[in-house]
């Protein structure tokens, strides 16, 4: 066995990667040396600043996790995932890149939650670990929906959590943190009001203005002007909704609406939301009862979370009112509502088997009321389109939130952004939670409220702000903020070189060709054997094979007049069977030789 | 060599493809022979009506094709493609379905183009040859940008094109087709009048009124109202923008306010549009003379449209205004606008290459305006907010249609609409060109127009119309219509399989478990090879490649005491190594077992 074959047998992907110019993103990638040195020098300069460190939510939706630190002391605000997206294929969640905490060995004194959606709680169980499993802190709702969810990882520690009650305060080493109650469109929503060494913060979590909310108390303007009494020195706020215009709209308008489809159907009606939208799952509830329906619950999150719910008060139902999918063939079609995951038309979800005909108990029908109460994910409207399609094929009727207003966002629009600026009167400000473009929209705002531009800080994540009672300066590098890819079990053993892979093998299949050769005489012993997938059909391309079988022999038998060893053979194979299959095809599938000695 | 051996060798698929339950869509798919009785029933049945199978275009936007079909004779109204979606990965394009014109083999009289749109031209070099290259005949613009395409196919026969002239008509065995003026965001865009034995049908084509059009005629709305009173039986009309309410913008208003930019911007314009969008394209020429700014053209479609554009004088500009991109440098910024595509984030576009500083000439930098003209294609939603984040971050203004009515669609919303139905006042109605639900819009529209329900036939691709004089009968089974997939030179020859293959391969990868045995001792004679991609990175697994391959050589030891056949061992390496790999990572790659026998 040769030199060659060992790195064949041992490492396939060696030799590969050394010819990939792409970048190797691989687990929790690690500072390079020439920033840690600037890193220094920044801390050295800005001693006696807090740093404000971004390592997730700036730029994106999604993914927040920001750290506030003072000498040795840190403490975390959130600690989301973010979903993927075309880029990474097969991944199930980004999360964020914590190698700055592992590298600067802060004390982290605990992870602070604003509210229980998985892009501000998700990534808890992939991190808590790697930091020393610090306490948390958050609303009941939070932390019930991180400890549920935490039963799905039993390898996990055991998480210390500290449910806070609204208006409570918890000290943290130099921090002291109270919680206040902000709208959003889950309940037990928390903005924080933070006292550091260098002035008070305040986070607005995402949140939005709303008089009249579900199950929940209307904003509370006199305890958010009290707050701004108090002297903000940095106002960290919710950029998600800073390019719409006017106001957002308040729960009361959407549950008005979705009575106008109550009122009206004549059959059963199939309301699909998503699962974490606590409160329009209380409004379809609530309708239900009042119009005489029965209640179906479908899709394992939408269940969980009603549960969790439940238990704390956050949803009420009457007794009797969910019934199992079996008992709904008992009542009148106008009686039935089933309430459903899949609004984004997701593959697996309760409402894509139902259309698909492949759930267990519900077909689409003539009659039927379809209502779909969410916005669209960017990404997924062809999805959705596709969705809408079909429910009208099958012949029900359909209300989509394009159509009418049945559903809002949770975000503050720019009227109510302009308004917690006027309450908070920070002298800094930091858009926080969104893309650039949402980030950068709500920046003007806050110029336009006459915050100076120079105390606005506009960045992305990983950029540290070093924050003084009066100046505020940002680092000109970054600290690694890569997204970490957590596929099945595996955190960030995804990385740049198997994503890549991944959309080569998308766009084009494989093909490998595997020829044994006899170790003295250099020739082969069979026909090479080829295996494909991805590439053509290959039934249908006999001759293509043949040829390419051809071609190989050709070079196996002019390599072993010349004695060539292996590594001289395989990238012949591969350079030719490339071009060759290029010629008769134009597709370029990742072609790889494999030639055995024996 | 055994017989499992030569399968593998001749054809790695075979063993697979029974596995698997999903259709094979493979080539042009023939009608299932149930299916075959069923239409020659249909055909007997309606024998003196005329037949109308739309072969793409219907439930979808793009691949517009439809035959029109009287006894022994057809004509074919447009051939387009449409672009790949998520569930196609590496297809260049999707064309419609031919079989059923390849089984009927009628008389194909010509071949009719409503405009030079690619999702009604484009499949004209992929299906041309295999219906016996039949005559074309379309608009000056329509052929030219055929033809000009068709240089890329040199081993495709001649085309047999016509130009036709505005207000001509022409003889196609049965049937007379009169081609009249329609406004659309291409110039040279024909609306159908056409005499069949059963009555007269108008082909809206793609459609909206424009009384102030860029570069083209207003709507001719008495040429209409004089064509509507020759008695229509059928109106087959354009549904794209049936779910939008009003009217449509004109173009002059779009150009308004692209100049409103022109006039405030103190640096470069970079203006991206669509290569297609004609008027659009003149409109910023038009305005950067208007404002002393050079043109540089930039993107290979762009360059090629314009070219074809001008010859036919569908473009003009004056002598000097476009200059090469190297000699932009000679002037001052605000002396320059950039012409190009790429405003849908497409990846390989002249913008994205500028925004990634992969461009050859030049970088975005603070002070340039960059000038988003285009709607955007469902789907492309977040590769289109990255582009709109990147050119913020790099310091450009933006301009996008969100923002401002840079953009108008081609098509004629819902007032619109109406005003078509009651000039033509049809007996009979068909809304095409769109998703369904677009059509669902537009055939309410009509019914409220008047137009009894049972007189309008919304219908999905391959569902047949026998229309008569009096009478309209739809069929209750569908033509084959599944897409068949361009991908590079090869057509029909990836389906359903190597999708599906594609898909699973992006999702985990691929893992490749290569064992040598003995042929008589049936004992491995080498440590088994691992080939693998887009499944982990390898180089930090090597426990887990250490752990398979002693699982492979176990299995093998096992099988050769009871001397089990390949056929055997394959199975047995692939179901152990899945779970095993599953268990430690949570992932599904694809395992290929080959097992040699030297």
């Amino acid at each position: 066995m040769n030199k060659e074959k060992k790195s064949l047998n041992g490492n396939p992907q060696t030799s590969r990667s050394s010819q990939n110019s792409h970048r190797v993103e691989n687990g929790f990638q690690n500072a390079r040396p020439d920033n840690n040195i600037y890193f220094q020098e920044f801390e050295e300069k800005n001693a006696d600043r807090l740093k404000i460190v971004p390592l997730g939510g700036l730029g994106e939706v999604g993914r927040n996790m920001t750290v506030l630190e003072w000498k040795e002391q840190a403490i975390i605000i959130d600690m989301g995932l973010n979903f993927p997206e075309e880029k990474t294929p097969g991944v199930d969640y980004v999360i964020p890149n914590i190698s700055y905490l592992q590298k600067q060995k802060k004390n982290i004194m605990g992870v602070i939650f604003t509210h229980g959606h998985y892009d501000h709680i998700g990534a808890v169980p992939y991190i808590l670990d790697k930091i020393g499993n610090p306490p948390l802190y958050g609303s009941p709702l939070a932390m019930g929906i991180t400890k549920k969810r935490q039963e799905e990882f039993p390898l996990q520690p055991k998480l210390k959590v500290n449910e806070i009650k609204e208006g409570e305060r918890i000290d943290l080493g130099y921090f002291s943190v109270e919680f206040f109650h902000e709208n959003h469109n889950i309940p037990d929503n928390y903005g924080l009001f933070i006292e550091t060494p260098v002035g008070n913060i305040v986070h607005t979590s995402d949140f939005k203005f709303d008089p009249t909310p579900t199950n929940a108390p209307p904003t509370d303007f006199e305890k958010l002007k009290e707050i701004g009494s108090r002297g903000i020195l940095l106002l960290m706020s919710d950029s998600t909704g800073a390019e719409a215009e006017g106001r957002s709209l308040s729960e009361k308008v959407i549950c008005e609406n979705l009575e106008k489809i109550f009122q009206k159907a004549k059959g059963r009606i199939f309301a699909s939301t998503f699962a974490s939208l606590i409160n329009r799952i209380q409004d379809i509830i609530t309708l239900s009862e009042k119009h005489g329906r029965k209640v179906v619950l479908e899709g394992y999150g939408m269940k969980t979370n009603i549960e969790i719910a439940r238990n704390l008060g956050f949803i009420k139902t009457k007794k009797g009112t969910v019934i199992p999918a079996e008992k709904s063939f008992d009542y009148p079609d106008d009686k039935i509502t089933i309430l459903s995951t899949g609004a984004q038309g997701e593959g697996g979800a309760a409402l894509m088997r139902i259309l698909s005909k492949q759930h267990r108990h519900f077909q689409i029908k003539k009659g039927d009321a379809v209502v779909l109460s969410s916005s669209i994910i960017p990404g997924n409207e062809r999805a959705v389109q596709n969705l809408k399609d079909d429910i009208m094929r099958q012949g029900a009727d359909i209300f989509h939130s394009q159509m009418m207003d049945i559903h809002a966002k949770g975000h503050a629009q720019q009227e109510e952004l302009k308004e917690m600026i006027r309450m908070m009167k920070p002298k800094f400000f930091m858009p926080v939670h969104g893309q650039y473009s949402m980030m950068a929209s709500h920046a003007k705002i806050a110029e336009k409220e006459g915050i100076p531009k120079k105390n606005i800080a506009l960045i992305d994540n990983g950029f540290i702000t070093a924050l003084g009672a009066n100046e505020l300066t940002i680092s000109e590098k970054s600290v690694p903020t890569s997204a970490v890819m957590v596929d099945g079990s595996g955190i960030g053993d995804v990385g740049g070189v198997v994503l890549h892979d991944r959309m080569e093998l998308a766009d084009s299949g494989i093909f490998v060709v595997i020829s044994v050769i006899d170790k003295k005489t250099r020739k082969l012993k069979n026909s090479p054997d080829i295996i494909s997938r991805g590439f053509v059909y290959l039934r249908e391309s006999q001759m293509l094979l043949t040829e390419v079988r051809k071609k190989v022999m050709q070079i196996i038998s002019q390599s072993a007049k010349k004695r060539k060893e292996v590594k001289e053979i395989k990238p012949e194979i591969k350079n030719k069977v490339e071009s060759f299959l290029y010629s008769k095809t134009g597709r370029r599938p990742i072609v790889l030789p494999v030639v055995i000695e024996i």
